[in-house]
């Protein structure tokens, strides 16, 4: 690999990338599913249709011409939509509940190496997140996680959602970057494959276990990117942090 | 004093109230001003006639049409008027010094107790930032002083400067909390006024020093807050941190 100009800032994917959105989301959907007498469906299932919807949604997101509602919002239709698939009618259920439950997503655990790799980089690098999760949802999820980010930024400040290339283009705006002195960091090549079509900086990190040990639904994306990781600690390593 | 419902979440009036802008501009403006040639300008005098620039701008902001402008660009506008005040053409001055002196805004250095308290009030709530600085500006001085943000809001996010109502209840949205669940903490009486009046808590820090000894422009706006105190360790003494 040919030596590459360290960027300036880092912007990290959190869901997935920093936090194991589907440990955290099952655990608390295996509760509330059993909350609404409703125990004999597959937690694990529930939450991988619940991901699929987000994931599906944010790709469509842009061409909608919805104006921007922030991942809160969305996180909670989605659930609504993912209760009618299983034919639970959601307006049969305590309002309260389901707020409770769409904020598990505030609650997300990090990997075991996020605390210390971001700790790490940090020391030489601004770290902020570039999510679409909104700011009170990233808030929450530091406190209760510990993550030690410098700013949160991402789609509720550039009102844009990633794949969305103003997501991109407008977090280095806003930090008065050119876009290849931002690197994002994540789990996913989707998101990186738009990255670098902005001009930014990439680098992976490898979460084998994001999907449970399933393969990826973007792993045909994969490229070369700048830097390749196993860990946020090992990626602290090779920026020498 | 009857004792008030605690807030939810802290917001922090930065210039003035956590960084002491006074020492840090004029110690910089000094240097700046021999740069090119003009010791002769009493620093404290020009550190003063820029900041007042910003406090009637401020104000005629929201009635002026203009589209949301970053801190940094409006700093830089107000080096150069104050400049040419004192007879100096900035076009006649090196662009890449311009820039650097109007960044002096964002190393300007916490007072002594900014830190300490910071970090206490933080363990029992979120702490932001609620200042017209910009991200880029906020995250700069956050990192030069050790500032411990939760997140960095204000300005920017809201796209409206303070006193506006809507800086205030744009954050209180943002962070999804009903109006008197965020407090303002601020050394101004004037910031707090238009923070109650939009239905926020208050926190009164008195910084004596902040226009080195002399009276506040605002000190006749002085009420009973819900809180005051005479730094920021006090204040966390206060809410029980």
């Amino acid at each position: 690999m040919t030596e590459t100009r360290k960027p300036t800032v880092l912007a990290f994917d959190v869901f997935g990338t920093v936090v194991d959105w589907r440990s955290s989301i099952s655990a608390e959907s295996g509760l509330f599913l059993a909350k609404i007498g409703q125990q004999h469906i597959d937690a694990g299932q529930f939450t991988d249709d619940w991901r699929k919807k987000y994931l599906s949604g944010m790709a469509a997101y842009a061409k909608s011409g919805r104006d921007f509602t922030i991942l809160d919002v969305l996180h909670r239709e989605m659930l609504d939509e993912t209760l009618r698939d299983k034919g639970i009618d959601p307006a049969t259920l305590d309002p309260a509940l389901l707020q409770d439950w769409t904020f598990a997503w505030r609650r997300l655990k990090p990997w075991p190496d996020s605390v210390e790799g971001l700790t790490r980089l940090k020391r030489r690098f601004p770290i902020v997140t570039l999510s679409n999760g909104n700011i009170a949802l990233m808030l929450e999820m530091a406190r209760c996680g510990g993550l030690p980010w410098d700013a949160i930024m991402g789609a509720e400040v550039t009102r844009a959602y990633k794949p969305d290339p103003r997501a991109y283009l407008g977090t280095a705006e806003v930090l008065g970057l050119a876009a290849d002195e931002l690197c994002l960091v994540a789990a996913h090549h989707s998101d990186l494959t738009a990255a670098r079509r902005c001009g930014l900086k990439t680098a992976f990190i490898a979460r084998p276990m994001e999907y449970g040990g399933r393969p990826a639904p973007d792993a045909k994306l994969a490229q070369d990117w700048e830097w390749s990781a196993g860990s946020l600690t090992e990626l602290a390593d090779q920026l020498g942090c």
